[in-house]
């Protein structure tokens, strides 16, 4: 079935190609400018720092539900080896196979396209098996940290997790971001808080990965409005699972990848730092959240921080 | 050939076990209290951000040196696949195998053992093939942000890189240290350039990996007195290689990782760092370099960033 | 739980060590000679040939009951890529990760211990992650080929498929023998059908695994008595699963590796090859099954043919 | 460079599309009939068996010329784990990730593809990274046995070991079926011998590789004319390397695999086998080569053996 008006409409509204010109690979992370990072250090006041990266292990977030993405094998290559002879200093040495995308992870702007385009009109077939992604590759992000804005909408609604089929509507982001007393501004990245991941953490796998609550086709023109350089949350499939439009898969990430230019963030657990940001009654902080610079990646593995 | 006496002595005064207690397993990783987070933060000037990590590709570092520390091999599980039928949106997804410690890394406190332990005095046979590091994997490392210091001891010996078979000694890094104009403090993470991985960056593969300059053996106490969190340089080997006593191989990594309990960082860029230190006039800066967390790891890839 | 008095009664009587000498790493392959190739090469007949093997896919038998043996993840490096030049010849080409005993599959001598100790006596940890099997790699298994026989317990119990915890007995394979109308003689493999495969072949994977019928701990005698070379299932534990004796795991693994040095089979799909043996009335055939030679491999992927 | 007038002529010739119907995905495989495999069998007279892969180990025939072509990387996921508790069977497990056409190999049909099509005319496009080869998969080539003829092309001309540019022409090959003794017929699978795999197993593996030896675009008629149903022989490239026609790169790769629809093995060591036959003086015997049944492969790991 082709994307139905609804979605051009928006697409429409929330299309940024050309902003930063032709050649542009970046999208919204040209947002982030030294001033918004000068802005995110004056965040910083205990010192507090809040992992937000789920552990890398074969028994990780991925069921199967989606081929080829495999949790990490994680494989010993040395044990106490040693290579220099007896009663010498020995080494240790592991590999790993894993889908880039497979935990905490970023999806780089090549992950989606659609009508044959990625984001600023580039042809779909410039990702290749051999060279992968040739624009807009993950490695272009860069060393991406800028302010972090919480938007707890689990907490704003009151409840400790958002049911299955929640989807996240402007309504919810309104709420979360007065909870979180801070205007997200340009450069800013959104961390949307669902408690989804709790699923996952209590080893309820099958549950966490579907069915799914996440964002609305109608958070894109919340985040545009905004201009935030990247939005984050707690689930496997970033929008909320099964779609709200029947037939209408993965509307959000074509939105927000292709036609943004904006890097979506998934499995990134929120817990932790919801209990900090509540306690300390402030929902900003340094977000330092560089992908691994995978030369062509559609996306990549990153182990955020928020510093606060 | 067993260790020598001379190793020994040195071990002795940077022997760090039992000092968190004998259930730590991130050793130095103590000293960077939120005191010292703040302080970090305190340097963040301009705004600039600089990436210290190299790309992850399949034409890495790795020259196949060490066994089975092999470059990314990338590839993809899908390519603008319309899984759900055709003019949907389409999605590109990628996968990868690697070494832990291919590409720029952090070593973990269990990737060496001498005489049967690693950190904390704990049996080396706690690793194991399907189990990795039950104890200091890498993920223990976790959030790692601090104040970073580049030792540019390059520069301040008047050189774009050192020579050949240099092994940095801890006059080295005073000069290097006054150059910065800054204490080294404990909880720091020094950052030692000796402008090596200028080798790299040229294609010059085999001349990056050997013969490497890096730390002396003289170093550790150094870092010791200083009560750095860790330590990362811009080679291959992180000590100066071949040794400096014969048939002695990797004391600096015993010493560090093992009687220090210090992390060590390899194969990290400082080239940029070096030019916008010097431009700046300023070596301090609020360093984020969270490891992967893979757990169990010996390793991790980090993609650092240095934020000024 | 140490093992009982009553398994290492039976290991007394099966035991192989140094039956072909101190050195060998090999065990009952040692019988089979050119007299029984020449044997094996007797059979064919019709010139008919059979596939053994379960397709090599993501969607493989394993269930991620046993840790860390993975289905294939194969992925492509290259698709239809010019190397050199538009409207050359394009190429595509592929990669894998894959638990070298997650398919259809050879067992190594090396690929369990007990007591600490491997086939001919030989310390198990000359077992290591960077050299792996020092002793009994798969690769010393060589050129596989001999006669082959088709021990059809299902057909024989007039079954399709035996119960689910069924223990093939030394009785269960007398029958198996008289259908078959040959003897098993030294130097065969031997294929012992249960028709649980089936089960991986209706999309049952779980059942397929577990609980599964398969060997008993008596059958071992039964085949030193006839001095097989190798025996090959279509499970996947190969013994029966859970065991007969409560807490005495893997007691047949034990036995038929450690003290006899016989390779065991898993994972081979014996049904076709069951319809074709009872239509022509005869149950032995040229068996080729050389495994791929992993050096040092624990194990090793085979595709094996059965040729009448 | 488009494909030269001469090379669509030798391409008319050769052509088999369409002469196993439409639907036909194994091309000269359909040559092996049951009446070829009894005279496979009619050759076993010593009961001798050859190996003829080489073995897969990270230090194996991949230089990193072909990107992404891995040797394997061989790591362990269990050493001795005594899964069950202390004092129970122990066990040791492994993985691999390799290419699938890394070492000893056959091409599939899908490996290449000319002027958008793969053999039997199917589009180039219906193989793709999630899917993979879709027509004429490894898999499909199933049980591969037939007669094996080797044309020792080197013993033929009197030499150890063909010039590095060589191209072995027509009349290469009916010297060396003349010192076989045996007319290459229907369904046989020629082995030619080079022997430059003689530079790998020395050591040389760049010599190995590059310049090399191997079959001269003349071939392909060579092997129509006799129809025989696969070719292998002893080199990376299998054809000559670098090509006759400047700037005409793999035409036997694209008129074998694309025009024929033949399977070609590469990386076959014949060293043993030329040795054996010249002693025995015969050069036809029983080969049994099924490749490993990866779904959708573009090539796949083979353990040939040939059985005299």
């Amino acid at each position: 079935m082709p994307l139905p008006a609804e979605f051009h409409e928006i697409a429409k509204r929330v299309n940024n190609w050309g902003r930063w010109g032709a050649a542009d690979e970046i999208g919204t992370l040209n947002l982030i400018t030294e001033a918004v990072v000068r802005e995110a250090a004056a965040t910083i006041r205990t010192g507090r720092r809040v992992p937000l990266a789920v552990p890398l292990r074969q028994d990780g977030v991925q069921t199967g539900m989606i081929p080829g993405r495999i949790n990490p094998l994680h494989t010993m290559v040395a044990v106490n080896f040693e290579m220099f002879g007896p009663d010498t200093v020995a080494t240790s040495d592991d590999a790993v196979t894993m889908g880039l995308q497979a935990g905490t992870h970023w999806d780089g702007l090549a992950h989606v396209s659609h009508s044959g385009r990625i984001y600023n009109g580039r042809p779909a077939d410039s990702i290749t098996s051999h060279e992968r992604a040739a624009f807009s590759g993950i490695e272009k992000a860069g060393p991406l940290v800028s302010r972090g804005v919480l938007l707890d909408v689990a907490r704003a609604r009151g409840t400790e997790r958002l049911p299955e089929g929640h989807a996240v509507t402007p309504e919810d982001l309104d709420a979360a971001e007065e909870l979180a007393g801070t205007t997200v501004r340009p450069g800013d990245i959104a961390l949307v808080r669902t408690g989804q991941i709790q699923r996952y953490l209590a080893g309820e796998k099958e549950a966490y990965a579907f069915p799914s609550p996440g964002l609305s086709l109608r958070t894109p023109e919340w985040f545009h409005a905004r201009d935030v350089a990247a939005v984050a949350n707690d689930t496997l499939t970033f929008e909320v699972f099964p779609p709200e439009i029947e037939d209408l898969w993965m509307p959000v990430h074509a939105l927000d990848l292709v036609e943004m230019g904006m890097l979506q963030g998934q499995n990134w657990n929120l817990e932790e730092l919801s209990g900090v940001c509540a306690e300390e009654g402030r929902y900003a902080f340094l977000l330092s959240a560089p992908p691994e610079p995978f030369v062509g990646g559609t996306g990549a593995p990153v182990a955020p921080v928020a510093i606060l």
